[in-house]
């Protein structure tokens, strides 16, 4: 008489157990639970506790690629294999005033590599790439795949925003773990940003870590961890891969606000431009060019970047690119034509003084405030509100003097704004002894040229 | 210009992270989100994901006390105030064989203590005191409320399930744990018993913490901390409380079943019946009659309730309950009028020596594939099935002696069952060296007498 034996179905609860328990999952069980919830055949209430374990108890390399693997192929994966070009992307975990993709798509093209650009939206205090875009008139965000795939045919850039084939399972995910406090987990931010990136058909990926009082990742130590994570996950599924650990303690550049913005890109690809925002476009750019094969070293990267800027091969780039996606490319030559705001303030300093510190999530969610990002998901984005800073980090200042100008339509919002960016601004007796550096630190495969 | 303040609603979310966080949640919190749930507001998402992180991260004493309360409050306190006899009840976390309750419910009466109790269904493995109960032909356990008090007042105890109006919060909550691997929680456990007990508007409790491998708590370090938890949360609630953590490595009493339950009952209350099963009846009832004020000790309280078993009273009082909740008394003089199995089979031992252990949860689980307990929830119980146990550990056995006699229906489920049952003894060659007590420890608050 033998016990009878049950089907081997799968159960997700014995999948939330064992996560519970600390125990390592399969790579089917992680493909079974991903599969099963993107068709609705599990609910929920037994995702966000599953979740939530993941939260707590981690999850090891095999699992997070596996995880990465299950959302990537919950959709669309591009075939970009008829382009002949190689195909490399960037992507940011996210800041205040980081424009950097604007620059690098169609500057990376300009040297001959394929981008195939897929970004988000403004999330929290953060801008988003597709909100800035979109203050280019006319700009489309939404093409279809075979529009996107043409346009980066004809100029070897293309940006557009998540199509509902790209990534089904995140789309889902992403949206339960925002209500469920399970957001915070570096396992699923990787899965997440690798699955969606990885849907582009890549074959090379920089990453641009953020940390400090304007990224996700506040201390350095979480933006390495997650940095790791997220090279380990690609060059498992066989991409090269590199992470550059950028600083957002304060905003980059000087212009935060999608206009505006716009603006200073346009200002960066005319060979002028802030400092840093400038130099992390040409380190950025330097390590897609040579993981791209088009420069043999990073810094040969770099120096053909800069000249892909000054001879303006780069900026020709962006007013095709434009020009394709249905952008009124008038405004390069014009920025005027972009949406202006009605009015301008400006916030002086209570004292003199050295800024010694920039508090850059409230400078991000000034912006918001203005209208410039969403407080609510249904919220819509004012294109031309937003902050010019006329102070950074480091810089000496009078009692009075302007440290930042705001551009608003609502007076009520922009006392807001005003208030809460007055209170970012640490002025100090004496100039900080020590900055910041832009580029913290690089986290390739070991062996990788610089 | 002030910032516009935000109205202080209550945030599920806020919840959630803040125990993912690991950080105390007020009472406030815990009333609200309990509340909130009941009422259906919070979407079961969200309750899931806290739960998990409540298994994960634990609770203070505070928090469980808060929950309890919380869960307690979700529906009806019965208010017995108006019996004049001090309210005493017990329950047990759930073993096999431990049908304590039905005599401990009309002995602890005969006393003159009222024991409103109110008790559950076979979960798992384990019986339930319901179960045992609907074995005796009539016996109705879902007495309304108005029923219940007035069988209660008649003769001094009453026995039914839990009701619509009791802890509706603690049935939601269950169910949803059920299925998201959150049942395994201490914390959540306590809140979950010690909403229902205290429900009964009793004034104190004596809780049976099962350990070994019989009970769902396996070792006794878990078991204690169990009872110290429900301990400390009933007496933060006004309670008078004490747990005993009693053995549950091997079937208490020899009878497992419904109706041989009931049989092994009737055994005890005639004075006679196995060993195990008496003292523990005795030792238990010996604490509520001194939480009850009906003994000066709780030693007097034993030899109390063996004078209350050997004059008859104890029995008498089970006849009259059985009678007010409609169940056929008959049962009482003639067990052979209980529901009876068609058939008989032995399990005898393959080998010469001496029970070295019992595999406790393999017997509970042989008396369910019999049809004794539940495969699934909507699986109805064969009262007539069950176990007799001729062998218990330390016995000595001769090879081809019976250890177990089995009552089945199908012959199927006493093929498996059989295999089960033999599998679950461990014949050794020496009788054990030591035995395990039968009581382990008894946790009370500091001072109380024994």
């Amino acid at each position: 008489m033998s016990q009878p034996t049950a089907p081997q179905t799968f159960r997700a609860i014995d999948v939330i157990r064992k996560k519970r328990d600390g125990i390592e999952l399969s790579q089917s069980e992680i493909e079974e639970l991903v599969s099963a919830y993107t068709k609705a055949e599990i609910p929920d209430y037994q995702v966000s506790a599953w979740l939530m374990a993941v939260v707590l108890k981690g999850m090891t390399r095999p699992e997070t690629a596996a995880l990465t693997d299950a959302m990537l192929h919950s959709g669309e994966v591009l075939d970009l294999s008829s382009l002949p070009a190689r195909k490399v992307d960037k992507h940011s975990t996210g800041g205040v005033g980081d424009k950097t993709s604007l620059v690098l798509a169609p500057l990376v093209a300009a040297a001959g590599i394929a981008v195939p650009m897929i970004s988000g939206r403004g999330l929290g205090h953060t801008g988003g790439t597709l909100d800035k875009l979109e203050a280019i008139p006319g700009f489309n965000v939404n093409l279809p795949v075979a529009e996107f795939r043409r346009v980066l045919e004809i100029c070897g850039c293309a940006m557009i925003g998540q199509t509902a084939e790209i990534a089904p399972a995140d789309r889902k995910l992403y949206a339960l773990r925002d209500v469920t406090g399970t957001v915070e987990s570096p396992y699923l931010i990787c899965a997440s940003i690798m699955s969606k990136k990885l849907a582009e058909g890549i074959d090379a990926l920089v990453l641009d870590v953020k940390t400090g009082s304007g990224a996700f990742m506040k201390s350095e130590k979480d933006a390495v961890f997650l940095a790791e994570l997220m090279v380990e996950t690609g060059e498992r599924m066989g991409k090269q891969m590199v992470a550059l650990i950028t600083d957002m303690d304060q905003p980059l550049g000087n212009m935060i606000g999608n206009a505006l913005e716009v603006v200073e890109v346009v200002e960066i690809l005319h060979g002028a431009g802030p400092e840093d925002l400038r130099e992390l476009c040409l380190e950025t750019a330097g390590w897609m060019l040579y993981l791209g094969g088009a420069s043999k070293s990073v810094a040969e990267g770099k120096q053909q970047s800069a000249k892909l800027i000054s001879s303006g091969k780069a900026l020709e780039k962006f007013r095709q690119m434009v020009e394709l996606q249905g952008g009124d490319a008038r405004v390069i030559d014009d920025v005027k034509k972009l949406p202006q705001a009605q009015h301008t303030t400006q916030v002086t300093s209570v004292k003199p003084g050295y800024v010694g510190a920039i508090q850059c999530e409230q400078v991000g969610t000034a912006c918001v405030i203005l209208g410039g990002g969403r407080e609510r998901k249904e919220d819509s984005v004012d294109p031309s509100v937003g902050i010019v800073l006329h102070k950074k980090v480091g810089d000496q200042v009078a009692a009075g003097e302007p440290i930042a100008t705001i551009y608003y339509n609502a007076e009520a919002k922009a006392a807001r704004a005003c208030q809460l960016l007055e209170a970012s601004y640490e002025i100090a007796e004496a100039a900080p002894s020590t900055q910041r550096p832009l580029i913290h630190r690089i986290i390739a495969k070991s062996g990788e040229k610089k």
